[in-house]
């Protein structure tokens, strides 16, 4: 029932993990499960940390995520609006939005992500949905894929 | 959807509440709701604090809480356990499972607790749980009611 934060953001008996099995879409990131579903609460609750520089996948779904972070600081895009985020921001992502976090400070940027247990698979965005991103200029600067 | 840290522990455009509207058996908290539900989590997320020598309720319930520690230190009763918690320790308390949060340091204790939106309310111990209860010396000498 406890999981106790050993130091520098890892946990006892939690391992860590890749972001995703593969993909050149992101960088530099891992992904630790804290809790996974019980009872009423059939969330799944990730802390994933990017170092600094890297980024996570720019992708859409159906499913909502609720990001709060923990360290480092760092940009989101977040639909077609960019917010710097720093310790303690929350940050709700709803269905169908796109966006990706970057790690912009020294530090490496650190959240919590908790998730349905039960939910769609990511989508990233065709030539099409990225050309039309891009048609907005400090979108275009902003995204990696 | 994007819920900004203004510092020490408050959120713009975020009220600071009272922990319950009534009552002697708790002491020093506050209550901020940080998320209110969005689609497939349908998930209340509130931020507590505890001033020091402050502890919550003595109870139980059948919905969960999931626990994140953000700052400070306490002791928790889980069930017929204490534990000693601090920063970013991650707290699952099960249906039914006795529980009392006190800050035991210097600085507030202050944490995240997620639950689902639609629960249960909590119940207080009778006479005779809180006999059973006390039967165990540590656990005696640790509960505030």
């Amino acid at each position: 029932m406890l999981t106790r934060h050993r130091g520098n953001f890892q946990w006892d008996d939690v391992a860590v993990l890749a972001y995703k099995e593969e993909g050149t879409h992101f960088k530099n990131i891992t992904r630790q499960v804290l809790f996974d579903g019980l009872a009423d609460v059939p969330c799944q609750l990730r802390y994933f940390e990017i170092e600094p520089a890297g980024y996570s996948t720019l992708e859409q779904h159906q499913h909502v995520h609720l990001v709060i972070i923990l360290r480092g600081q760092g940009d989101v895009l977040l639909g077609q609006h960019i917010h710097h985020v720093a310790q303690n921001d929350v940050i709700a992502i709803p269905p169908h939005t796109w966006h990706q976090f970057q790690a912009t400070g020294e530090d490496s940027l650190g959240f919590l992500c908790l998730v349905n247990q039960e939910r769609d698979k990511a989508l990233r965005p065709t030539e099409d949905e990225l050309h039309l991103l891009c048609e907005i200029p400090k979108i275009a600067a902003f995204i990696r894929s």
